[in-house]
């Protein structure tokens, strides 16, 4: 009974077929013309990629998984650190803070905030898309420790947010507008390694 | 022909007037319940407010001057820092960041985000509200490096980041849950002053 459609798949996520991959631009086409995550629904996904509703529940169980699959789609995979310095690095990460591989992904991510606060789901959502990022950083702090490049005694989790939040706002909200400036993960890299105090 | 309701007044913003202070708030209220800045009309405050629209115009040029009242209103001064050591007036003003006076500010600042990309106004009065917190914020960096506790070569710009960022995605966002902390602002003061570095 095993034809080639059906033959048996390496473990891991199945490969995307044509309708999924219709499925998942439908959904993120509808978050950038300004549908909010809660309006988003199954029946106007379906429409909008042409395909019935019965073939959107074969593949995710529901609204969430689908949109999880769609927003990951968005970001792409974080880059991988080169593992020679602590400086480079932390400048591999946050070079693409806030930046997409997908034009959509400008309308779309700032859309989301007020939405991380209005469900559980959203907000689990949210981290999952935001946790592989923290852990990259994480590591290059660990492996800066172990090679003494790091103060051991460092607040880890808080610098996380210091290196990942003067990138966001000014990606997300362009808080300063001169810091619109292409070697601003340099600079936020080389102010927080140094630190401000005077010695 | 000088009435008392016309009598001339001191330079400076006019005495708020109950019409004016139910403006600022059906202003606000319709922001709070999800209405965009986009699609705020100057009838639909005026209907809230129980006024007639030539009310509002005798008081503000348009929505913009409007909004910028309404939003200053919400967040509240910036506080005062005592000015005795560089570490307890970064705490001062950072504990604040995200904090605001007004409980519906909590769903009206999120979802300016993604407006403020749309147009060169709403950038505008963004910078308004922001540029004020940032130059209290600089002037205490500028003195710590007069005392000698801040390193003179510091690039001040991105250090207001580095030290606004964290509390605004914590704020905004929930950037990290393990990061919901009532000392969230000394932690993030205390790292960005030690800097990263070993020494």
């Amino acid at each position: 009974m095993t034809s080639t459609a059906d033959a048996p798949r390496s473990p891991g996520r199945p490969r995307s077929s044509r309708a999924d991959e219709a499925i998942v631009e439908a959904t993120l086409d509808l978050l950038a013309e300004g549908t909010t995550v809660e309006a988003l629904s199954i029946e106007a996904i379906a429409a909008r990629a042409g395909v019935g509703k019965a073939t959107i529940y074969r593949r995710w169980s529901g609204k969430e998984a689908l949109l999880r699959d769609a927003l990951r789609t968005l970001k792409g995979p974080p880059p991988v650190p080169a593992g020679v310095s602590v400086r480079d690095d932390l400048i591999t990460l946050l070079t693409v803070i806030g930046d997409n591989s997908d034009a959509r992904a400008v309308r779309i991510m700032p859309c989301l905030v007020p939405e991380v606060h209005r469900s559980v789901e959203q907000y689990r959502l949210y981290q999952e898309l935001v946790e592989p990022r923290r852990q990259a950083m994480r590591e290059v702090l660990w492996a800066g420790v172990d090679r003494g490049e790091i103060r051991p005694d460092l607040d880890v989790e808080v610098a996380l947010a210091i290196l990942t939040g003067p990138m966001l706002v000014q990606k997300l909200l362009r808080w300063q507008p001169d810091l619109d400036d292409a070697h601003l993960a340099e600079r936020v890299v080389d102010t927080v390694l140094a630190g401000l105090a005077n010695r």
